[in-house]
């Protein structure tokens, strides 16, 4: 066995990218024969002697020949520059880890790590995460479950918070819908290719996450999700966020594998509880009898995971100097006055961007503690302000 | 000021139990200058220098002179014996610490501790009060609530713990009757008089339960309730049992005056959730996120509760030796066969006692250990069985 490369897993150059994005349709999300070689080789090497001309099998210890083969043969099919130009296609990205917009929370899932992300849409999903909360559910929900989804989407969004959730019937659709009604920031965490849309019938909702928010997968280009696609692609919802929310859950259901992931992962669970008569909220109650903390309404969620202290603005005011911010977020910056709180289209105006654009940014700028959100409107908070005053010579 | 009488709160005398009797009309249920002065002095003695022909103010140290003639003149008019005779006409007896029935959890309230109970019906408190449970809730309960009610009151009893409620309208009404039902135990905490029907809907029911249970208070034959007797009626249902269940309670409820004097007096409280949108389950939400523990059925309320360990009947045996019982038990307990589960009519035949008679003994004879209920049938513990063959020198 050869010695491991030094640090190969988080070369972020640009052989390193494009093995990642190959490797996304080599292995599966939670294989680990293949999570092992990666960190032991490097992604260009396992590449190399996955896709050697003259194959040897002791290049790939642990695994029996026939897999080998297997992994072989969807090496050699991999075309990972067609799959970056099809993702280009949609308005998206490859991220991998040791990116500036790499979700180091991920980092926690050790092993399980994801190869790396496919990413529809134009805000920061690094700092997106930073201030996201995830809420999941049952897909065959009661109307009381999508009344209280739609209604913690939108009462996070309107505090400023990121949700995060599945795009599947139900919960999910529900909470993204919440979001984006309070014209707030919502990620969807797809089990399949972020140009897949799945389910169908929700192909006007991912369509309008993209244009307003995020689409990331860990599955490359025109994958369909399966049956353990669905189940691993919950890591990633539970790794990204600072809390996960369970709305209807039967028991041994998927949502509450999420919670058990974020748990594990030191992560805020908290339930939303129902009538005990209701089999749809059984899972929910039997995690309330857990770890789980119960919660009626977004206030008491923020309470929970803006806990940490972390970037809570008015504590410790923002992450990043100001003149480390991109030009496009400095110009939104800029169209906040000193004082007082404006809505987005009039944030918009004055940076000469898209409503779009600058709700992404708006949020970016959230999370990393320049601005607030007060119902529609966005103010500076009081450290940004300092911060302007004293790159002015304000006092 | 004189020396106070040693221990003289805890004699049993036939002159201090008379004393306290009269002192129920003469003290209101958590009147701190009363419980004072009944520590201090006794009850014989404190009830002498309230009616003391010559009165003498600094022998009530800590009152103004209105206050005490206000005492003066409830002490002049209690005429203990005429209460006495009024509670036996119903089938009663008035019980006061240090008799043998006197339920010792009640000490833990320390100085709120009741003067003396009021009690109709033929069980043993003390002994009935060892596996008992309390469930409250609301008195405009929905559907959803008398029912949850309801099934933990049958589901308790079916288990073998006595259901303890406050007889009122809604969630109480619906537990007592789900134990009644079940052919089990349940003790009705007043806030009047234990002749005193209320409220007047539930004549039939409190007759239930005064003939199959227990019908008990703090106040003195006919005197009826007020809003701070309800209030403190709480502390004796929360002292009295080893956990107190919510069922259905808003924003600061009695209910919630009950599980939080629960929460302080050490004893398990529970709460059963329901719909975030029902105004009804929010006091009960509320206390779920802080101290209490979720539960949805009987099986979740015994696990907790029978959690100390005390008393359970498979891992310590009887706590009282079989001879120390009376002749009516020891005659119930030798109804039932050493093998196998019987119904309480067939137990009844075999002792000579009515239905309700032997039902009372087997629930009290649960409490010792020696009895274990399963559904409709009752049959005798490993332990009793050991004891009954050592007796009988078997093997």
């Amino acid at each position: 066995m050869r010695e491991p490369e030094e640090g190969a897993g988080e070369r972020t150059g640009e052989q390193e990218r494009v093995a990642r994005a190959a490797l996304t349709r080599v292995i599966e999300p939670g294989d680990e024969h293949g999570g092992r070689w990666l960190r032991e080789f490097g992604a260009a090497e396992l590449l190399a002697r996955l896709t050697a001309p003259d194959p040897d099998d002791t290049a790939l210890p642990g695994a029996t020949p026939r897999r080998i083969a297997s992994y072989r043969i969807r090496a050699a099919a991999a075309d990972p520059h067609r799959d970056l130009a099809a993702v280009a296609a949609v308005g998206g990205r490859f991220i991998c880890p040791g990116d500036r917009e790499w979700p180091t929370q991920l980092d926690d899932l050790g092993g399980a790590r994801p190869i790396g992300l496919w990413v529809r849409g134009r805000p920061d999903l690094r700092t997106w995460a930073l201030r996201s909360v995830a809420v999941v559910g049952a897909r065959a929900c009661t109307p009381y479950g999508a009344h209280m989804a739609a209604g913690l989407g939108t009462g996070l969004a309107e505090r400023g918070w990121v949700v995060v959730s599945g795009a599947a019937f139900g919960v999910d659709g529900s909470a993204h819908r919440g979001a984006l009604a309070a014209g707030g920031a919502t990620v969807a965490v797809l089990a399949c290719g972020v140009d897949v849309v799945y389910p169908r019938g929700h192909a006007e909702l991912i369509g309008r996450i993209a244009q307003q928010g995020l689409v990331i997968g860990e599955l490359p280009p025109g994958d369909h999700p399966t049956p353990s696609r669905f189940i691993l692609r919950n890591r990633v919802i539970a790794a990204l966020t600072r809390g996960t929310v369970v709305v209807e859950a039967e028991y041994r259901s998927g949502s509450l594998v999420t919670a058990r992931s974020a748990q594990r992962l030191g992560r805020h669970t908290m339930g939303v509880p129902g009538p005990v008569t209701s089999g749809l909220s059984a899972g929910v109650h039997e995690l309330l009898r857990g770890e789980g903390v119960l919660v009626t309404d977004a206030d008491e969620v923020v309470e929970l995971v803006g806990d940490i202290g972390e970037l809570a603005p008015e504590r410790r005011g923002p992450v990043l100097p100001r003149d480390l911010l991109d030009r496009v977020s400095t110009r939104v910056l800029d169209a906040i006055p000193a004082r007082g709180a404006v809505d987005a289209g009039r944030i918009a105006r004055g940076a000469g961007t898209t409503p779009d654009e600058t709700l992404g940014r708006l949020y970016e700028l959230h999370s990393l503690g320049f601005v607030e959100r007060h119902g529609e409107g966005w103010e500076l908070t009081r450290s940004a302000i300092r911060g302007s005053n004293a790159r002015r010579g304000g006092p």
